[in-house]
């Protein structure tokens, strides 16, 4: 039997707000029927939800925008939507947490910022990371972190990345040895800055302690080959792979789109080949993709694409819900647990 | 009246070497008539050139393979066509040198030391940078540098490569003040690691100063939208990035193959569309891109695709070839001298 997984949602986050989320949440009910999902926003807005069958609805009266400082989000807007989100993955005093996870469109930096000031980072992490799925060949997506966290990273945070990552692919997919693979320059070991070729050291030697199964060096182009189930980067590298692939993307979509619009002959030709072109567009959405883990912290936290829609959001969804179902926190404790203990003291502390 | 343009061509280097090579030359000579070439090699293998028009053949024994280490191009292999490609820049005693502009398939790190090492850096610049120009949606190309020669570099160094690139955009395309994005994790100046808050500090100097036109902080997708002329990023981040582009479009090229050749009524839709797909086969094309410059040397080199067919080492060649005619090295040289005398010390030297 299937446990039940609640999901605090921040339904006023990210470009279209509401009118991405309710639907979303709406469309995931009805697909996962051991899901509850707790809908925090203002009550004029997310109160059409009040008789929707397992949902709560809780009220917050304020908004953090796309543009807010993070110091504006942390301190100032203590009743947002996105901060009273967060709270609901806060046990105290014996009382559980009102949820296993938490999902939001919010802006990335105020979303890691109260998530880490609400919920702490787990015993023997420095720094949380974002982890997001990838599309790569083989079709089995490659798992990449941090996509923008932590731009200055030492060998250390690297190294509790590919154990968090780790820990991750293996709730998620049962795999329980994921490769890891760190990214670099080159294959070789020689190769790369200071940092990743200590951090290649450390992933050795935590690799002969059997904590994470590593692959070595990988390059920016084996992330969608799939050659290693889990790529290991600074957030500063992750944040401009992540997004010059997306920027190709859109470049080359808009390309076959000119192409196929130039002349009736090109247009004719579009409209036979639709089919094809309807599923390669399917193939290759990105959307399908949306929701990042904030990996790290005392609390699930997923972090949805700030332009998602309704079909965008409502995956993001799932992922937490997925994550929630297959344990992933105690997954991530037990895993960090274990490097503490295994690894010298100088590879589980900061550099 | 054009002036005559002498390349040297390392007709060795490469997965292909002269089967890519020597094709290339011959069709890069016919189209352009004021181009002389010298053939570096075997002479068994490039003394078929002998009897070309405009050609001169220049024996070398030695090959670099493309899996030599440094060390072995650099001390071992100096009897190289690399090696002796290279030396066909250097002037000597009053003698001019023999080419203005050299281009070679050979393997980046040997190509970066061995030019390194017979050429010099010029004054003023610490570390040569690898310069290539990617597709835009503009159209227009946008030129990042480095792309893998420099993994740790400090602010002083990005500011260099940011004179150098804008030499290297004013020289080819007559623009006098192109635009220069830095490579960051968001647009606002607060954003990015100690570097590259210090990188933009330096680059707001020097557009006061009227050295660069520097635009701000731009992100991995900007490459690609063309928000910038120039994008400069250290040479990690830029091969991260490059990679990573590069997997993705080959990636979804497969997938659009894929898609229609699933079934008999996709590849019939594929035989109505095959002229469609064929343009935008040759507009999404990567070889049109090829020749990347290594810009900061005493010499004009230019590094070809190891993968480099013949037409995309005759597009190296027109690259080589365009650089020299507009006097790309004098270009690059004044501009860094104005940088060195305009520039307080301490943004002219290394950090």
């Amino acid at each position: 039997m299937l446990q039940r997984v609640r999901i605090a949602v921040d339904c006023m986050g990210g470009d279209l707000g509401p009118a991405a989320t309710l639907p979303a949440c709406q469309a995931f009910l009805s697909s996962h029927p051991h899901a509850e999902l707790l809908l925090v926003g203002r009550p004029e807005t997310v109160g059409v939800a009040r008789h929707w069958p397992r949902c709560t609805v809780i009220e917050a009266n304020e908004v953090v925008a796309m543009d807010d400082p993070v110091e504006v989000a942390l301190r100032r807007k203590k009743d947002s939507s996105l901060r009273v989100a967060i709270n609901q993955l806060k046990a105290a005093d014996g009382i559980p947490a009102a949820a296993d996870a938490c999902v939001s469109s919010g802006n990335t930096g105020a979303l890691m910022a109260v998530a880490r000031f609400v919920l702490k980072t787990m015993e023997g992490i420095d720094r949380p990371a974002i982890a997001t799925v990838l599309p790569n060949r083989k079709g089995t997506g490659t798992t990449v972190l941090d996509l923008g966290a932590n731009v200055d990273c030492g060998p250390d945070h690297l190294l509790q990345f590919a154990i968090m990552g780790s820990a991750l692919v293996t709730a998620v997919t049962e795999n329980p040895s994921p490769t890891v693979g760190l990214l670099n320059v080159g294959e070789e070991v020689i190769k790369g800055s200071e940092v990743i070729k200590k951090t290649g050291e450390l992933l050795r030697g935590a690799h002969e302690a059997g904590l994470v199964n590593f692959h070595g060096n990988v390059e920016g182009n084996d992330i969608f080959k799939g050659t290693t189930d889990i790529v290991v980067c600074d957030g500063f590298v992750g944040n401009v792979a992540l997004k010059a692939a997306e920027g190709l993307a859109s470049m080359v979509g808009e390309q076959l789109k000119a192409e196929f619009s130039a002349g009736w002959l090109s247009k004719a030709a579009a409209v036979v080949a639709l089919p094809v072109l309807k599923r390669f567009k399917q193939r290759v959405d990105h959307r399908r993709f949306n929701g990042a883990a904030l990996l790290g912290l005392r609390g699930l936290v997923f972090k949805s694409h700030g332009s998602a829609d309704a079909y965008a959001f409502e995956r993001a969804l799932e992922r937490a819900y997925e994550a929630a179902r297959h344990q992933l926190l105690s997954g991530v404790q037990s895993r960090v647990t274990a490097a503490v203990s295994n690894l010298p003291a100088s590879a589980a502390q900061p550099a």
